[in-house]
């Protein structure tokens, strides 16, 4: 609704320019004043480099799909890591989304494949576990014969409950569960860091 | 040459990804972080989000050009202030950029029209006098009978200097020459101006 009345406010250049303000405006994180900026910008900028930006944003949408094994975003009909065969297909970790992946592979600790979730499961939004790609994940248990999934869902209540009800789930297959380490986060000052993350850290201390 | 190494960086979903990712990390104040989140959510958003944003950047460049009288952006042959009947064609307030145009207007304080240079004097750059519209505006004032130029480029030495050269190339047209006040912002606080700013303030006193 106010999205509505933003889109038909009216701006000195023309409509179109109230258009492409009001669409920077819904990108994440993009406020009007950032976004009248960026407006300007393509407004200034050579024809070549807004006609590039435009393709891009065309170029992705029409090329990048989910990859048929593990859901990661890819332009081929299996992702990277599916492809690549030094990745370990036997142990798979279990991620929401496909940005975790990146966030994963940047630490290049991993060596085996993933599965992204699709999100995780949380009644108050309406998602039930029939809308994240669960099914596909023990099929794929039990087809490449996976002996470990690592956990490693958001560590807030509703990633946390996403994992226990993958586990049960996945109980009787005789496949490992495990999930990401919790503790202090390296860097980090012990004054500032919260109850649970001291608890987990106590709990799961390491041999010196 | 580092946006060039950027573009072929490689991206696990894609060569598509990775140049979207340098397309939005070329908008101003948009860094490597920013525009990775912005293609992410490009990746995720409906299809049709995605490309009404693709749409509007086109359009824009599609159908916004400059006024033929005062070089402000319209959709049209003439910007919407020189089509309006009520705005004083002699009074000229000179901006650098169309951007000023909409700052001044939001003030609501103007009842007359623009001219926009499209930049500002600069040796160090490249731009002389011959890359801006003083001729145009020099034309316009003796066709109009322009009675009084406003100078409102940036308080800033290009800024100044440019206002400087235009008050030369005008003289002898008998037009009335002002500049914007200087002085203390207000909402500001005297502590944290600047020498410049209380000397513009002392030697511009008005009476109380």
């Amino acid at each position: 609704m106010s999205a509505r009345r933003f889109e038909e406010e009216h701006h000195p250049f023309g409509a179109a320019v109230a258009r492409l303000i009001h669409q920077f405006a819904m990108l994440p994180g993009i406020g009007r004043k950032t976004a009248e900026r960026l407006a300007h910008h393509i407004l200034s900028c050579p024809a070549e480099e807004a006609a590039a930006l435009a393709e891009a944003i065309r170029e992705v949408k029409a090329t990048i799909r989910q990859c048929q094994t593990c859901f990661n975003l890819t332009d081929q009909e299996e992702c990277e890591i599916c492809r690549d065969p030094r990745r370990d297909k036997t142990i798979v970790c279990v991620v929401e989304t496909p940005k975790d992946v990146t966030v994963l592979e940047r630490a290049s600790e991993f060596g085996g494949t993933y599965h992204v979730l699709g999100g995780r499961i949380s009644p108050l939004d309406g998602i039930g576990p029939e809308k994240l790609t669960i099914n596909q994940l023990v099929r794929r248990v039990k087809r490449d014969s996976v002996k470990e999934i690592i956990m490693a869902t958001n560590p807030t209540l509703e990633g946390d409950g996403t994992a226990l009800f993958l586990s049960n789930v996945l109980e009787g297959t005789g496949v490992n569960m495990t999930r990401l380490a919790r503790g202090i986060a390296t860097g980090s000052v012990l004054e500032f860091a919260n109850k649970e993350m001291l608890a987990d850290a106590l709990r799961g201390r390491q041999k010196f």
